[in-house]
């Protein structure tokens, strides 16, 4: 019986930058990066997964990147962010068996990579959803504060050089209840700050399990009803078929009048031809959409030039450390892995979040 | 020796709704709360303390004000929040031994009473500092998150329709270290709100005490060479000759650029020219400023227009709960008078703050 400790061969399948993959090795000896970084597409910014699309590799680059990807354990993003790529890989690599993807999203990458149920029993896929959830989180924050302090109305003010002689109220988080839909790693974060804010927080969830600094889990079957009852809400969902315009006329019907709405999640959570219908009649008084259903989001949307509405151009979770994070998170899913403890971010292999 | 427990005789000063008023002799049955709400300027708007400008009152009422206050042991308010009322009925009640201020720098208002020392020692004057902790907290993050998630340049983009096909990424608060200057209620309460977003928080403060969720404790006379090492500043001291422009060129020197200001303790803390010189010379990347050196703030102040400054006409404390809240601590307050234990927000009748 041999008592040989277990390693893991890694293969850098994007570029990562070298000091955060020395990292991976330092906070987790066992693990081998394999990698030459000449062999990935050059990120253009901070955490550019899909880096420089007018990147291209000879011949004998294909070749060698082919063979790093075909003699690892795992791999650190998905080949080139392709999913056709992943697939090729898989079927390729007998020995794979775990694939760390750099999106938060990374299950409808897998989604699209159309695995048979053998292959996704015999590799097992994460995410990097939660290294995002606090640079969301406060996004979703900041579009809170922009609509309860009346960004718009101090804005009109200031350009007309208007200090009202009546005094107008903002409103506050801490006399605000607020509706966090979906408790994963953005959700979690902002009702941790919401919280510390002094703001009721009532947040929807699956498995029903108690979250700090949320007062109360909402069955996502009384979405509509809860909804109904508070003074804003933040959508922090992936992008499924379940939670395809989730947010809709259903939900939107009963808000009070000049709830706050902030989108973190995906665009495609929110049926915008609602949320514009609510907004002009003045059911939301304020929305921050960081996400749209198509992005970018087309010239011709009325979203663009809503007044109450304050476009991100899914930008909000773009960070100098988010690289840095997702090395940090995959060295310690790499320790779980070799412990034989569960990882994080599974990817759930049915619904694909 | 006589056993007869001490009660208190307070006067109501200035327009208190009803049912706070009764909550003030629920939370403290030793205290009867003498009231008329006919005598008082009524409120225009909520714990609008000066009440409508355009309220008189008649012979007979003005003798019944005056026999209101004459006979008390403490006042709610400051007499039509009018110093020179308030020096006459400290001259003319010598029972009078309790005067709690509706506002936060309620000191300067007992200064400009023009007391004298003995007159001074005879009244403990009380403010209502740490009522507005939370909603100028509030504002002070939201000012942040403005300045950090790039506001200025998302409404440019929106306006224009355009989705940047380059990312480009916002601060965030999570990788910023942020110095409040000034720990007192308002201070601490931000304190408290950044910490719960990751930032680092460093705080100026006399006493050197500890303060949850502040990192570091900077000595006053080390302002100049903290600022010149943080991300962002947050000013909420009050207004006194001691921190008359202390934001001012010495500080300012020094900053990163693209540093955030927020202000939301006294305009004067602030010298306005040195703040537009950093702002025009990009030190300052975006102030959002609530107070002002004078307000309302003068039609030709640059401030107005400047695309790097969010104005607030002074509204950002401003809550539907502000008058609930004084007559809470006001209850408070008195229990500790009738028990003989320290008195919150006593006013230093040396500095008035």
């Amino acid at each position: 019986m041999s008592h040989t400790a277990p390693t893991l061969r890694a293969a850098l399948a994007v570029d990562l930058p070298e000091d955060d993959c020395a990292l991976i090795e330092q906070l987790e000896p066992r693990v081998t990066l394999a990698r030459d970084h000449s062999l990935n597409a050059p990120a253009r910014w901070n955490a550019d997964w899909n880096g420089d699309p007018t990147f291209t590799r000879s011949p004998d680059q294909q070749a060698a990147f082919t063979e790093l990807l075909d003699g690892a354990d795992a791999l650190f993003g998905i080949p080139d962010v392709d999913p056709a790529l992943l697939a090729a890989t898989v079927r390729a690599n007998p020995r794979l068996r775990w694939v760390h993807t750099t999106a938060a999203g990374g299950g409808a990458q897998v989604q699209a990579a159309g695995l048979t149920p053998d292959e996704l029993s015999r590799v097992t896929f994460t995410t990097s959803a939660g290294v995002h959830g606090s640079t969301l989180a406060e996004f979703a924050i900041f579009g809170l504060l922009a609509g309860a302090k009346d960004l718009r109305r101090l804005e009109r003010d200031q350009a007309a050089r208007d200090w009202p002689e009546n005094r107008w109220e903002m409103r506050h988080l801490d006399e605000m209840t607020v509706l966090v839909v979906g408790l994963g790693g953005i959700g979690a974060a902002t009702a941790e700050r919401l919280h510390a804010f002094g703001a009721t927080v009532w947040g929807t969830s699956r498995s029903g399990r108690p979250v700090a600094g949320v007062d109360r889990i909402v069955p996502l079957a009384e979405l509509a009803t809860a909804a109904a009852e508070v003074d804003a809400i933040v959508v922090t969902l992936p992008g499924t078929a379940a939670t395809d315009k989730l947010i809709g006329e259903k939900v939107l019907a009963g808000v009070r009048p000049g709830t706050l709405l902030t989108n973190v999640g995906r665009g495609t959570v929110v049926d915008e031809d609602a949320l514009l219908t609510a907004l002009d009649d003045g059911r939301i008084g304020f929305a921050a959409l960081d996400v749209f259903a198509t992005e970018p989001l087309p010239a011709a949307s009325p979203l663009w030039e809503h007044p109450n509405v304050l476009v991100s151009p899914h930008t909000a979770a773009l960070s100098r450390q988010e690289a840095r994070r997702i090395a940090r998170l995959f060295a310690r899913n790499a320790t779980r892995l070799l412990d034989g403890d569960p990882m994080l971010n599974v990817v759930d292999t049915v619904e694909f979040y």
